[in-house]
Formats: C-alpha cells, structure tokens, sequence
C-alpha cells in the first residue's frame, strides 16, 4: 500500500534519450515492436510538444498528490515525472506551482493518467503534459504512495524508474530502460527506410507497387469490379 | 415540466465578478473550499479563453433549443448563458445565429452541457463556449422548458440565475451569488500566498521543506530506499 | 467477408463539390433535412480544414490496414478517403507515408472511424483528418477488405463511393451523390436566408420576434414572473 | 470542504413513503414532471428490489468512505443512504459489513455515485445497492465529508437529507420532502389511467384511436405510402 | 426529415424466420460473413430471450416516441420493433404500455438504440428488448420520424422494413431479406460442422490439430521455450 | 511482437488457490494491500462464479485469436485463461467450442479484456468468463500472439503465467505467485478479524465506536449541527 522511495535509479545516455526524442512515437513505437504505448486517452495539453527523459514513477492513491512532492526531489536534469493514480481519477493533480518546482529541477514534462490544471500557466512556461482529463479539481495530501516502483499507466505497464518515456502529439510510450539503445537504432534504420519509401510515394508510386502486394492480394481473392 | 421564465435575477457587483474572471477557475475553486466544479467534459471549443458572468440558466428538452431564444431576451451585458439539457444530449443546440444575438446584448459565452457548432464563426465572433460536444446536429422548436430556474448542469448544482459562471481552459466553475465576494478575497488571498511560494519553488526550494512536509511523511513510515 | 473493389465510381460535378465545402458542414446538414452526419466523436485533428469530396470507401478489419494501400490507387484528384473498420478499433491506421502517397494522386483528406498517427507530420503537410482517435499502435496487412462498397461510417450510412462528404471543424457529414446538387441549391438558400437573419440579430433584434415565436410559447403556456 | 453533519431532518409521512415505492420509479418521475431522475449509469446490483426511502446523504472525497459510518449513525428505519463523491471515483465504498451495520438500523438500500463490493453478501442479506460502478478496490478513511446536506448525486440535485429516494430496475428518483404528497396522488391517478389503457391496448385497440392522434399525424404532413 | 411511413414491406416466409432464431445471433453472424452486427452496447433487459423477426424500423427524433404508436399500426405477427433516434438518445421511449400494444399485434420483442423502462413489467409479460440504456425518462410526442424506412441502429444499417432481426443474449444481428434463406442454410451448415468439433474438443483433441494449426504457427516463426 | 509460447510455469500450491478462491477477490485485494485489481470493466457474463487458478496469459493481436488454441494446450487442471488484446477491441474471441476444449483440459475460467460470444452455451456448461463486452463479432486466425508472457489485462499487470487469478462478482484480482501463500495467511486473518465486526455491527453497535472514531473526527473539526 505504498511508502516506498527509490531514489537511486538507473538512467539512459542522454544521447540515446534525445535520439528517441527525435525519433518520435509512432517510429520508436514501431522500432521496439509495437510494445510499450499508453492507451490513446492520454492526449497533450497543447500540440507540438516531443520530448523524452527517464521516468520517474509515481503511484498515488486517488485525489491525493503528496507524492509528487516527493518525486520531484528525485528528478534530475532530463526526467519526466510519470504518475498512476490507484485507482481510476480525474482530479488535478498538478499545476503551475507543481511545474514551477519541477522545471527549477530539470524535468522535461509529466505522463499522468489522471487530471491536470492550470493550463493557460503550463503552456506559457513551456511545461507539457499529456493527461487523461483536465479538472480543476484539487487534491488532497493524507496518504503514501510510492516512487520510482513499477506502475501500470494508462494500460502500459512501466517496470522501473529510469524506463525511458517519449511522447509527442500521438501520445506517449514507454522504452525499457536495457532496450533503449537497440531501439534507437531500430528507429533510426526506420527512418531511413521510411525516407526512400516517401519520395517514391510522393512521386506518385503506389504502395501496391513499392511493397509488391498485388499478387498476394490476388492470391487471397481480392476482385476487382 | 418547464414553462418557467424568472425575468428579475439579482447579480453580482460588476467588479467582483471581473475580480473572479482575473483569477481563474483553479484558484477560485480552491478558494471556495472546492465545490461547484463542472465535470471535465465540458472543454472550451478554442483555447484561451478566460471569463466569469452572471449565469442565466436554462433548462431545456433533448435536441429542442427554443428557449435559449427566450434567455437571450433576459441577458443583460455580462451574463453567461448556461443550459441543460433535461436528459443527455449531444446535439448542436447553438450556433453563429444565436451567438451574434447573445453577443448583441452583452453575453459573454455559453455553458452548455449538450453540443454547439458553427465553431469557426464562433472562434473568429470571439464568442467563447464550454461544452460536452461538437455536433451539427439541429434541433427543433417545439416544447417549453424553463429559463432562471434551478439546474444541474455537468454535475454541478446552478441555485438560480446570477450564480457567478467562472470559465477558462481549466474548465468551468459556479460560485454563489451570496458567495462571491467572500469567494473573491479568498482567490486573492491565495493568489499573494502562492506568488512567493513560486518564487522560492522557482529558485530550486522543494515543496518538502516550504510546506514542512518531512515529518509528516517519516511519522506514517515513509521508506527511502 | 471483404474481398471486393469497385472501380468504377460515379463523380459528383466538382463546382458542386466544392459548393458544398464552402457551405460547410452545418448548413449542408440542415439543408439536406439533418440526415447524414457522422457521430460526434469525429474530430479534426487540427483546427480549420474544411474540405468537401467524393467518398472512396473502405471495409477494413480492426487493426489491419491493407485495404488503404488497394484504395489510394483508386483515388482521382479531390476524392476523400473513408475507412470503416468491421469492429470497433482505436489504432493507427495511416501516417505519413500513406498521407503523402494519397496527396499525390489528390486526395483532399481522410474520414476514419479508427486511429491515426503522425500527427504532427499530417499537419505540416496540411493534409486534415477526421477520426475517432490519435493512436500510434500500427496495423498489419493480412486480411482482405474491400474498397468503394456501402459502409457504416460513424453511424452514418454510406451507400457508395461516390457520395460526397463534407468536413470541417464541426465535424462530417455525408451526401448522397444523386442529392448533391439540389442540397448544394438549399444550402445557398439557406446561407441568403441566414445572412439577413444576421444582420437583424446583430442589431439588437430578437429572435422572439424575428421568428415569431411569442404568441406559440404563450400558447403553451410560458409564464413570466 | 466538508465536515457537517445534520443530524435533524425531517422525513416524509411513512405511508408516503410506501406509496411511492409501491408506484415506482417511472410511475413518480412521469408523476412530478419529469424531473429528479438519476442518470442512468445508476443500475441495481441485483434485479428485482423496489424501495423508498428518506435520503441522509453523504458527500465523500474520492476513495474516501469514512462518513458512511458517520452517516449510519443518522439513519432511522426506512432510511436510504445516498453517497455522491466530490469528484468521480469507481472505487467499492461499501460492502457487507457497512450493509450488516446499516440494517441493523433499519436502512433500506445504498445509492451510490460509485462503486460497491461484496455483492454476493449483499445479496444474500437483501440489501439493495444503486451504483456507477463494481469494484473491490477499497477505500480509506482519512478526511471529512458532509451528511444530510444538499449534494449532486448522478445530475440529480437532493436539496436536503430528507428528500424521498425512490429506486427499482428502472433506476432511481428523487421526489422533494414538500412535494412527496402531491406526487403520490398524481401517480395514483396514473396508474388508475394506465389500467384502463392497459386494457384497451391488449384487447387491440391502438394508441392512434386512443389518443386520438390521426388528425395531429396527418396536420403535421405524415404520408402513408 | 421524417414523416414518411411505408405500409407494404415484404417479409420472409416464417420457417426461415424461425430457423434463424434457433441458430442464434453468433451462428448467424458467421454464416453470413461477419457483418450486420449491431454495436455491442445493445444488451437485453433479461437474460435468455432467443428471437428473430421481420424488422418495422423507426426514425424518431430524441426524447420523442411519437412513431412507435404508429409503427404498431404496421405490425403483423412475428415482427420486431427497431427503433433508431436521429441523434443519440438515452430516454425511455418504450415501457409496458406499449408493450401491451405491441404484443396484442403479435410482436417479438424491441431493438432500440436508446432507453427503455418498466423492466421488471417486461419481463413479467415476456416481452424481450435489446436497447442501449435503462431510463425511466420519458419521452414527448410532438415531431414526426418515419416507419419502415432505410435507418441505421446501433452501428449496422438496416436497409428496409422486412430485413430480419435476430436476438439473444450475445446481441443483435441484421439479415438483408433477400439473403436470409442462404444465410440460415449456412447457419445450419456451420452447426451440423461446430456439432462434430465440439465433440472431438470435449473428447480432448486440440484445436491445433483438429485445425492443423501447428505448421502455419511453425511457418510463422513461433518458437516454444 | 508475438511468436513467444512459454510452456514451463511455475504453479501455486492447489490449496493455496483454493483458499483464495473462497476468500474471494474483495478479501484478497484487501490482504495484499489493495493491489492487483483488473479494473471494473470486467464484469462477470453470469453472477454467482467464484473461481481462482494459475494465469495461463494470452498476448493476441486486435480481432484474431489464434493464440488462445496454442494457449489451451498450455492448461492444465485448474488454470484459467488470461487474455490481453495489444491495442483495445471488443471482438467475440471466445465462444462454446473453445470453451468445450479448454473444459476438457480443466480449464477454470476466463478472464479476457475484449469480448466473448455464445453466452447461453457458457452458462449452461458452466464455463465462467469475466470480459470487458459480449459480442457475436468473431475473430481472425492470422497472426501471432504470445502465451505465458508478462501483459497488462484491464490495468493490472500480470508479470507471469503462474500467477494467482481470483475472481467472483465483484471483479478479478491477480495475486503475485511468489506472495500467494502470504497473501492467503492474510486473507484468513482479515476474514477472522471481520467476523467479529460483523457480529457486533449487527447488534446494533456503530463503526464509529468498533473502530474508535469519535475522538479523531472531532479533532479534525467535524461539527454536529
């Protein structure tokens, strides 16, 4: 039932971190698999923001966000806070003065499958979050939770702290920690591969061609009419 | 069954409810001990805006907005409109033709816990709205409901007309008429206190030491590992 | 079970087409008697397209996105892309790639009762997308659809490819393709009839009057007090 | 932000009471004009239980069910509970042993915005539950709420503990103290109605004749083809 | 919009009716290729209903059941109610009196898209329905729709009157009336080929074998560890 | 992406599972400390099951579920089903005949995160299964999935096939297979504990003093009015 504070966690090379970041959701997605992405109702406070950092995991009983407090004393330049209320909630849990403490530590932005406030302050400070609701309703500071502990959030189980979180305007996904470099990679040969594949298309050839499915499509009984 | 048109609500002094608009649904949420909080379905149709107003209330049958024709006559400059529908709803109840009406006799924006549409008139009118839906649907014109009588619109119980309507993109908040002014030095109050804690958050202080939360935590067996 | 395309698709004239796209979604939805629009859950997924063109339908398996590939080579410049899938699904089905490969051969945009991704991508190429999510889960290609047949899009029922839909920030809406031109004559109508009506309300008119409604509500039974 | 009990309230005449359960949820709410219904996420945990009841009402932080016992305390013989959280929440407030302790002081049933556990138990002791959700997740007991004051419950307002709850598989309904009188009679005179309806309708007759609605049908332009 | 009503529909001949209700709703779906399923929100009010009919469609408005008094006019015996509102509704248009109407006709039971009431009086009368929600929220009779016209209920297009319904406990399924003999004809196909398999199963044979699964999985890379 | 079988797991002493099956989920949720519940979306297909086994877990792609035939082989006595689609679906992956064979290898249950069919059959063979929809939808054989593999079911993380699986009516709790033998010590005290309470509570006497309460809601300010 909470209580726990890790504090000393692994974390990824910057490099790899802000490769994936690059990178994006959808190729490092993609790269790994298709593993590791939280449910689409987690959507961005305001569009265009992309970043990536090592998570630091909060599990918090509902309407409660003492942890919070907690976890940003653990942030280091580059993490993202990623919170899992323990049971389903809407409340706001975070605002400006939340952001203010944890943008004075380093912390790119926060994952959190709960609600989120002060939206007009985040966006101006250049804090993003991706959320499940925006309620202005706060929350209260009675109980344990627990930091840097294996969550689930938003359906996508995140194992430890320092899994490497990337989310942009398609969402959010999660990176183990180990597999981050071999995913960079993956994405990176992705991209590549994807670039060659655009001009073509944009030259006018069809996938049907590029990806040679004609005769499969034939062989399965697709008829032209 | 509906029928009712209350024509003389009493209102806010005009400087308090700008004095609520300024601080924002968050702070005057918090500030009101945290009631009267619509439910987080309800989101701006455009990002930005921030208003407060007396509300003229509205009840009204699923997909029938005849009486929003019957408020617009009771608005007086700074009054919000506010509807509910009598079961859920999501049809398209406004559009560019009421808001230029609403907007001709100093309507501020609309609260409706149903749907709107017409939203790049609305967004380039500068005409805000909170609502459940985007929807095209029409509605009809055929049954009576009620204007300044008690509702409940997103969960959130509206008295009688000239309860206060704080909205922003946080979302959108009643206080009592009787209530406001109190409501409103207590926002104010809260906003002095949080403006020097986000300065000493800013300069890198953690929220464990300002709000003295150490103690607390170890006494229920926090564990840092 | 799927399996089937049709080529052949009959066209709208493109002047309605675009009639009908400059009318937008809502009046075209009252002039054709409120019939044919997709569900509220529908979303742009940024603000300000508005766009109209002919359906190029598509019948897809949840989670399996072949049959777009077999669809793009069916698309004539100004056509719109609609895919169904057979079970609900929340998945990303088109990106970028496949965005830039329907740009090229002219295609005005995508309706999707399913995922899509890239979004930031989608944006900056200025190609809009109607959908019922953002998702970067991505697709497999591995069980046949079919292309151009009748679909249930959203609730919307869609009879052929060829029938014209119409889309912009207040959502989707489809017309049958022998209904296009006269909805295209009533939607004018209705704007002319509607300009007038705007200028009256603008200056200070009533609906209560400008309508007539106030004999029908007393006979009703409304009452002021 | 909580923290008053009232303990006094008034309560309606019992044969009012057992009136209006014996008359039922759709038979009360047509009877009062359709008003004070719950929305209809509210469903019986077992089919078949019908009761009245006067409300003590509760309201609860999320995942917080201490004021239950508090509540209990309040309860008098024929009494409902009826708990809204002050913000959404699934989590299970209540199982067999707050059932055991609540009959033992005469209350008929539970209404509750959220969730409840041990359903086997409660069924098997006959005590009836109207909720949002089942859940075994438990809750804690570390901050106040309010009973018997006025609280929004599933977008329905109870004004005060007192006011009459009345639910079957229907869903449920609440009638205000002052009213329940009134109420009653208009749905006696009903059900006397229905039943010679009811009638007629089984021997053949149809609603058209019944109602005498041909003329109206056929005014508003209906074609039979 | 509305206010047509079409008298003469064709129907199936009943032995093919009543075969398709013995086969039930899954067996059905698959004979006929996986499509005219309605939308999985569509639950019965009690468990163990088994029905299928010719289907009297019903456009109606929301919060208005004025149609259904005139699509009883159209039953003939062995046929079923499906009603679709115009946008989406929750309300209870339908309860026991009604349901009295519609049996004295000879009517199987409701397919609506909406609310239904009076539950445990359904029941009594063994009088199924299928339908989106429970309400006790009445309905008003003040708009036209249509009978037996082209509707779309629940996701699935119902392409006229005397296309079949089928219904059960796993939900509700359309036939097109010219297809229904070949549909049940495969439906009985499928259940003579399940009888043998469900016999091999419970014997203990696995489907990997019964299907000769184990190549394509071994084909398709799948590695045992 | 898929292709992983693992067929050694590790199993939880029969006893062990059997006293957690007749604790029932409330119970051991509460004994583990409030962990492990799959959330309250899974709802049994028909009350009165209480069932406990070793997690036999399924990974499967969107609408296919070829997975669950390998999975079957896996079972032995006593186990129950797990199945996790990768991205969210409500298709009907199970229904009798796989029900049959996963009986005929002692199959307990199933727990599944989509949808499940021929409900009728399920019951009358007594074949439990808590599932997030009912749908006639089938599924594809196409792709490979995963069996005995760390998944995320309905929000609870379910690290490995062996893991405890618990579920009646309340819902479904999955306990760690290395704590099962604690967590049912714990279960027992905690029912021990309870029957006591019982006792007294339904004397008469109130929580507010079983529990000692009185003193700290006083000191927290409650007022008795």
């Amino acid at each position: 039932m909470g209580g726990r504070v890790v504090r000393d966690i692994s974390r990824v090379e910057q490099s790899v971190i802000d490769g994936l970041a690059h990178a994006g959701v959808a190729t490092v997605h993609e790269a790994q698999g298709r593993i590791g992405l939280l449910a689409p109702h987690m959507r961005p406070i305001y569009p265009g923001a992309r970043i990536a950092g090592s998570a630091v995991t909060i599990s918090s009983p509902p309407g409660d966000n003492w942890m919070l407090h907690v976890a940003i004393e653990q942030l280091r330049a580059g993490d993202v806070l990623v919170l899992a209320p323990t049971s389903p909630c809407s409340d706001g849990y975070f605002g400006d003065l939340l952001a203010t403490s944890a943008m004075a530590r380093g912390c790119r932005g926060l994952v959190i499958d709960a609600g989120v406030r002060d939206l007009r302050d985040l966006q101006a400070m250049g804090f993003p979050v991706w959320s499940k609701a925006v309620s202005a309703q706060g929350t209260i500071k009675a109980t344990l939770g627990s930091v840097n502990v294996p969550i689930v959030c938003a359906g996508a189980a995140i194992e430890a702290g320092g899994d490497v979180i990337v989310a942009d305007d398609d969402g959010v996904c999660v990176v183990r920690r180990a597999d981050a470099p071999a995913v960079l990679e993956a994405a990176r040969q992705r991209e590549a591969n994807e670039e060659s594949k655009r001009q073509r298309l944009a030259a006018g050839e069809l996938g049907l061609d590029i990806y040679d499915m004609r005769g499969k499509l034939e062989a399965l009984g697709l008829r032209y009419e």
